[in-house]
């Protein structure tokens, strides 16, 4: 008689993404082209490294000094401050006032992962979870599993084709008081002081938890201070908060996802009863945090040499981008190809929306075996010189003729 | 007027571990010792690395052809099914057939976050979890705070002075049908066959669900397969089970914690399954593993050269531990300590009960600054030349004079 198993009823479950690669991947087109990978590309079409990290990792391989001991379940406390310094700052009040601290984090959910079960734990009664952002982010399973109500909004404006701060106001407007706001991507969208003012009043007024989501420092603008400097006016508001710091996509270490869970209290000893608790969960998380891309990330930026070049490394990719969205704008306009283009220039940082409407995007996908999205936001570091020109001719036959590939 | 901090009911956490050592920190005695790292020390007092590990990470950092990339949520391939390898051997049943897997999971919880997870959600009827162990492990609140009823036990058996394999009998006989047995260190325990024969009868019979820990295979009798071979039992009766696979400590890569959620199913259909729902649950937890420390073991598990000398290595730190066992017993011995100290060299592996009281632990740490646990298992690889004639003295002391210390 053959046993039953314990798994009878375990189905297959969804998964959650890569479902565009996997049909990627398994087209042999020619002519295929992935515009949607999620961390920056090379003019090779190589997920791009910032030149100090090979360097960096052959020093700490060869460095007889090192020990390599348990990390506390806290994390490397270097690594904490000279990241929590890239943050906001060196002098900033909230670093000056030890106010500002966080908890080493793993891969690209750890922050988010330990910031929901403390807001689980301890703000139970802030069920209900806005996440807004300029794309879909992948936070929302996370707090929806933990029992959060989760509503999910984007900056994005696809008929004026520009990204919209009203939109961030208007759900503000209408969350209830106490909610929590996962803010990601606020940077790329330029707000007015007037716009600022009417947004700390609100969430003031609300007393609304933001969440920050700093994905990619430097890699927006290219500027490391100005990418994160939209935070210092919930600092000096003298707001509280929690931000998700990733430093694996502007360093190229994808493969040592690392990152902080930051906390901003109002003074010291309330930061200090908010980590002890982030401890006790860390520590039933993953108890310590692998510590490579950590030891990478603090010998780059404890050392101004290498500080200074990771620096020019960063603004590289970033000129790239823009001469890419140049590129595209100007053989779109030497197409002829209706509309203004000014919206993709516009845009900050890698990721961008084309401005396409659903059927242009599904006439890319389905007959120029172009991979993208289906908001139309892509990865312009994925676009170089051996493929803009059939990605640029196959945005014009698209916006000519999507319409009529219906069928 | 201050603004209310969102934080102000958060109380400082308890600390789940770490007073012993924080204590010993503290102490300034000229001879305070330190018995109870969780890993295994060299005669310098250093954490033991096997030599193999700085040659591969020196190799890793050199090698051009190796990409940065994100790792898919299940982890590296090439990691799971070595480790896979090593846990079972090449051409076990479970191999062969091709309903073993694992997901690559994060430091020393990591597995245990994940396999916990899935439990809650796919045996909602299983709400009782054992820990049995001859140590009191860190995963009980891991369950606990999913909501399980844990309860734990050890196998030592501190009036026989032994590992008892009908505590763990026992335990079974107990337990309402369909529990969630979590089974550490059950190799350093001898089971007659007689044993194994009425623990596969109980544990079938009750639907009894394994979740076993190999937290360093190898470290106890320095044959690999030897300190993993009871899993043998339980492959050829057919059961089902979860595994927490860890490599940090037998690589001596303890900053990268590295380890592997072991599956095995009925059948390969039925693993898929588990794999993809344990995949999700990872995918929110960390979703990409860092990769270092994978990098290194499966570089030295695939290369037969390195990996017989890891083994040698292995082999090595065993034959130390036996050696400073039996010194420690000789030198009591010659001491004219009391009692018969056998007990130390039948103990297998680093950390070993010394058979002491309550009173006699005590009398160790306050008396003689010997910082040892309140169970007196201590770790014997702490014990070197320079401390061994200290150590030996003081336990004659404790056992003589302890009773007489109580106030």
């Amino acid at each position: 008689m053959p046993t039953l198993s314990v798994f009878t009823d375990v189905p297959l479950a969804k998964k959650l993404e890569g479902s565009l690669l996997k049909t990627y991947k398994q087209d042999d087109h020619p002519n295929k082209t992935f515009l949607a990978y999620k961390v920056c590309m090379t003019s090779e079409g190589q997920p791009w490294v910032s030149s100090v990290v090979h360097k960096t990792r052959m020093q700490i391989a060869q460095d007889p000094s090192l020990n390599y001991e348990y990390t506390p379940v806290t994390g490397m406390k270097s690594f904490i401050q000279a990241s929590l310094n890239l943050l906001f700052g060196k002098n900033s009040q909230v670093i000056v006032e030890n106010r500002a601290g966080g908890v080493h984090t793993v891969g690209d959910s750890g922050a988010f992962q330990l910031g929901a079960q403390f807001l689980k734990t301890w703000r139970q009664d802030s069920p209900i979870v806005y996440i807004i952002s300029s794309q879909k982010e992948p936070h929302g399973p996370i707090f929806q599993d933990m029992g959060f109500t989760v509503y999910e909004h984007t900056f994005w404006d696809s008929m004026q084709l520009c990204l919209d701060p009203n939109m961030l106001l208007n759900v503000v407007e209408q969350a209830p008081h106490g909610s929590i706001f996962v803010i990601g991507n606020i940077g790329n969208c330029t707000l007015t002081q007037s716009h600022w003012t009417q947004l700390m009043i609100l969430m003031k007024s609300k007393q609304i938890f933001p969440f920050f989501d700093i994905p990619y420092q430097g890699l927006s603008t290219g500027d490391l201070e100005e990418d994160a400097g939209f935070l210092q006016h919930f600092v000096s508001q003298g707001f509280e908060f929690f931000c998700s710091q990733s430093l694996s996509k502007n360093f190229g270490i994808y493969d040592e996802g690392v990152g902080i869970l930051v906390v901003v209290a109002l003074n010291n000893q309330l930061l200090l009863h908010v980590l002890s608790q982030l401890m006790n969960f860390a520590q039933a998380l993953w108890l310590n945090p692998p510590t490579t891309g950590a030891r990478i990330i603090t010998s780059v930026l404890c050392n101004p040499a290498m500080q200074a070049e990771w620096k020019q490394s960063l603004e590289g990719v970033v000129e790239n981008i823009m001469m890419t969205k140049e590129k595209v704008k100007e053989k779109l306009r030497l197409l002829g190809t209706p509309g203004s283009w000014d919206h993709i220039t516009e845009q900050k940082g890698s990721h961008s929306y084309l401005g396409l409407n659903s059927q242009q995007v599904e006439y890319l996908v389905r007959k120029k075996h172009i991979y993208i999205p289906k908001n139309g936001r892509i990865n312009f570091t994925c676009i170089n010189s051996y493929n803009i020109d059939y990605i640029t001719k196959s945005i014009n036959e698209a916006v000519l003729f999507a319409k009529d590939s219906e069928e």
